[in-house]
């Protein structure tokens, strides 16, 4: 379905070449302070075609307000957002058209629609993931009211070259702590904060660029200043509606959650989060986080962090030997120059995303805390 | 929530000591046959304290139908099912009950919702996932009916100890080609299909006991047979709904499907899924299944394969030193004994909601298809 | 679907031959009082075969909580609730069994499910409405702790005999102003406050009785002390929400809030519902109330009050001239003794559904009037 | 919420006077033709200001198409649509924003909301129906497609002035199995399709234009050529849905459906719909139709026939005595010309409504068909 979340709900529409791709937010609480100068930066962020030369005012995939704010403040009602397309028509029919891409959703789509948008995998475009990133900067901006809340994205692998991601390592922890879009975005457009894997991270992208190859990559993100009591059990648990949301973008493989993967070789008496009082704070804390801040399904306070792995780009400009849509062996090439890694460009949608389930999660809990209050009387 | 899916949806309730635990399942296709012997093996299966001395007719976690089934037929009514507790009070308060359990949901349950069950984290308990497992094997038996899909899930890795789960491996591809739950039970209780990693898992498992210890593991999910064109794009791409069901079983910490997160260190070129056409079955495949049987969300036809970790079982017998709900310096050690590893009792819970993904995935998808024919005449 | 509510929801199962009937509250809030004790009143107010010699502590469709309470609190979590059915087996088929029971569901069910249950239209039964009075008992304990509210139900028509409903009439107003549970139940079974109106509504039942048919009738409810701002613009403006709930119980045939069908004549300059200041309350409130308590589907703090019209049963013991399910014309006839108005044992499954409205409109105003008062700041 | 359906959905956005209002369409089935011309023509019918002397090209309220779609066809993704406001911006604030209007919605979304709209009650304005007409378009052309659905909407009383709508009455039959939208235009503007009940229509709107007052009036609807089957006990009865639509209709304040609140007082012998064999239809149906089409919930196979009432419009030209938002007294008369009745423009609206809920049971049901079909092999 083109909807996610519950309370603080995005639908979006929109494939490549129709006249714009847009999304409604709806369920935005009252009262807030909106404009489009919220939203620009993290679609700006997302675009394709961003490199040092790129000039600071461009103007494409501007986002306009279509509904919900009035004199800077939104309304309580749906907010309506659309960004026009460029490429408005469908494209004329050629000779790569007999095949279905590999790797790509062509096949896919045209099997379950038994019709296909002449771009190919219609919403498996990328451009599809515009409304969620405009969503989600409306979704950060009532986080951050609420709590401060942070959410900070960042590369942590390029094909072999990565990052300690292990939780018990106060490096790593420490960037969790400390991490922030700035530093993330200073790095240049890799967008990993770790200066010296960020240079070899190049190095291994311009590999396979030279070779008409790609790579994949994973990112991590961190979310801050979390109330407890985030998540919904059972089936609704706060990581679980964050996996989903994860393997919701385009291209991403997987999802972990605090230890992860790895945590799995750790014994009981290691991977146990001990708590501790913490006198500045004057709550419990946990010693160790390999939790990844949820317990139960629920959050405990702690930082979230969970890291979302991306297969390498399924265009590239080497020969495939593949098959057509009727079956007959051929070679496919894409034309033209593509992109050898989109990961980091992949850093806004996974924020994006973060931001729309936590911002559900907030409102949920916020009904039931009335009550909770009411009945403690 | 405690609600999951859309057309064919279970509910379920219960915890760790109230009467009964159970759900309800909504929205089973009419016509079908079913009853009790359809649902009891699998939560057998999920049950604790088996081992080789338990008795096959064992009556413990016996499921009871309560509606929707008229003459050993599916009437398409929702079908209530409930398995009685055992333990129907609450515990008595002791010493123990002044810490939060740590990696426990104690203390999350309490911050969400300013009460808990003197048992605990309430939901959080493992009796939770009997209402799954028993929604799950109707489904699964649907699945049959539809194509033949068949779920079979087994462990992968126990600690350190670990099968091969490269894609690119013909022997990996070949146990999902071929994997039976005959053959996962044959392999005793440790449920790898790989007799000589089940001999070394079932060391590595003991010598966590012996510390008082727990460690954790991960479990590998196949489903063959699959129809192609299920799975909702964008929100509810079949992986995204996938990850959703496996983080909200308890102790889950990640997910990747296909060549998941090792998968990013390899080229497009390798990566992509070539096509051919497959005479026998006329139809396109593809040569490799890197793509774990899903292409922009959608099910390619491909076998699916996912696999899921789970962290080391949160209590143990060991002393912990962590702090009191009030704040207070303590030692916490659980008394009695513990499972020290639960993963192989996590394979008939992730079949079951593998097979709830699959069964509303498949409803979905039936509608649309009437449709198509419609407008091709 | 089986499931109603999207925050305070209930799901049901079970017909009328099966072992039980039941259902499961979800989000309801934790840390309230709740025992059956609660439940139990209502479905005896629901019960069929009461009279003047049922006693008073008949164990007939009693409740009994599984899950959700602990210590005579709720836990937050699900609260699954069965009542046993007494005749568990379905019924031998018998010449009857041919043919659809005019304005039943027989014909329907088989339809839509290609099969049915022996008891005739499956969930169509009055049955199935235990679950949803049990549910909206535990709403309505809710809603009296938020906000004093108070739902009463009663009989304002049976056949041609009936009150008067003009919202324009102060003696109505008056009714609709002061009108208990206990007055409504002191007139007697037949639920209607005004005695005389009473008196005559039982004769006109008896007629109907004496000739082996029976009678329809209209409930009217009302809703006090109910907080603004409740109700979601658009498609679930309160009013909305409301009609789906009343129209869901069986044999209803319509709904009308305020002024309803008859003020259709009424020109906007006596429609309009004026403000003024209420001294006493401190706030606005209007001088007529033809809106229902409800403008643009928002409450505004007035009494919400509607009419709901029941059929006569259909199942009557007058021979009808109708066709079997093959085609062949035929006679039917109902055996036994059958109820002539069900219209007075719908007022607690009025009240149910209207509680359970509410409840649901309750908690999702309260996570929004969080942000509300922040962004105020 | 802004969402209404399930499978077949709508989401819309926006209010008086921003940019544009719109709507998504999600779960179109593809391969269906569609183009604009499928449906301007219902929003011109809903558009205000028309008379015998307005142009049939007139431009105002044209939708543009902005996704889901190509070369004519749908493609399966959701349809993005909108349609420019001319009044783009907040009107300026004046004396009479000092005042709540009587039974308008711009007291309970000040209190809903915190904030209002310049506009007043924001998305009870009438500007908020064009996305629904826009998306039940579309599901007019489907429902078309499938079964020759066909849904024809009139005015069938005007303040005192109505037209016979007894289920008994033959004369009223033959209006429900025969109009269309073609003899309901053709009364003119009115849309009553009995011309002398028209003309006195008509006349008593003018009698409260010249008072400066306005009137009210009722919509009835039918929907021909239903397939048997259609809606989802129990909650999702056919009519619960059907209500549900026509009450979150600004203005609507009820629903009936079938014999509805006349209904009552006929005894179950003669509102009983007995059944015949059809010979020519080679089907069971019922000599009479007091039920409306719709059985336990589940269409019937007969017409569905209901009706609506609408009030009289709340914005006058008389002085109206009310009292402002701080309590103090005063009179309010709105300015400029007003339409006495809304009656006739809701016809569109009623039938988009009933559009969508026909849609969305058609998909539900098509996916179980499907399954049915299966399980009878």
């Amino acid at each position: 379905m083109s909807t996610f979340g519950r309370y603080f709900r995005v639908t979006t529409y929109g494939e490549s070449h129709c006249k714009s791709v847009g999304c409604i937010v709806d369920g935005v609480p009252p009262g807030m302070e909106l404009t489009e100068a919220d939203i620009q930066p993290q679609l700006s962020r997302r675009r394709p075609g961003q490199s040092k030369l790129t000039t600071p005012r461009n103007e494409k995939d501007k986002v306009e307000i279509q509904s919900g704010t009035e004199f800077g403040k939104t309304l309580g009602t749906p907010i309506g957002m659309l960004v026009k397309n460029e490429d408005q028509r469908p494209h004329d029919y050629n000779d790569m058209d007999n095949y279905p891409r590999p790797s790509h959703a062509d096949y896919t789509y045209l099997e379950k629609y038994g019709i296909k948008a002449s771009s190919g995998g219609g919403r498996s475009s990328a451009r599809e993931t515009i409304g969620r990133v405009a969503a989600g900067a409306i979704a950060e901006k009532f986080l951050h009211k609420v709590s401060n809340m942070e959410i900070v994205a960042f590369v942590t692998q390029v094909g072999d070259v990565k990052m300690n991601r292990d939780p018990l390592d106060p490096k790593f922890q420490h960037i969790l702590n400390t991490i922030t879009r700035e530093k993330v975005d200073a790095t240049g457009l890799i967008r990993c904060p770790d200066p010296s894997t960020a240079g070899e991270m190049i190095k291994e992208i311009e590999k396979y660029r030279g070779n008409k190859d790609s790579i994949g990559g994973v990112v991590t993100c961190v979310i801050r200043n979390i109330p407890t009591g985030l998540g919904e059990p059972c089936f609704d648990k706060l990581e679980a509606v964050l996996a989903h949301a994860m393997l919701s973008i385009p291209a991403s493989k997987g999802f972990e959650i605090g230890s992860g993967f790895n945590g799995v070789s750790l014994p009981g008496s290691k991977h146990n989060d001990l708590f501790y009082y913490d006198e500045e704070e004057h709550r419990l804390r946990t010693k160790t986080n390999n939790s990844g801040g949820i317990q139960g399904g629920i959050s405990n306070g702690e930082n979230i962090y969970f890291s979302v792995p991306f297969k390498s780009a399924a265009t590239i400009s080497q020969e495939q030997h593949t098959s057509t849509y009727k079956g007959e062996d051929g070679v496919l090439a894409a034309k033209g120059r593509h992109d050898p890694c989109v990961v980091p460009r992949a850093i806004p949608i996974v924020e994006a995303m973060a931001a729309l389930v936590m911002a559900d999660a907030v409102l949920i809990q916020q009904s039931r805390e009335y009550s909770i209050s009411l009945f403690k009387k």
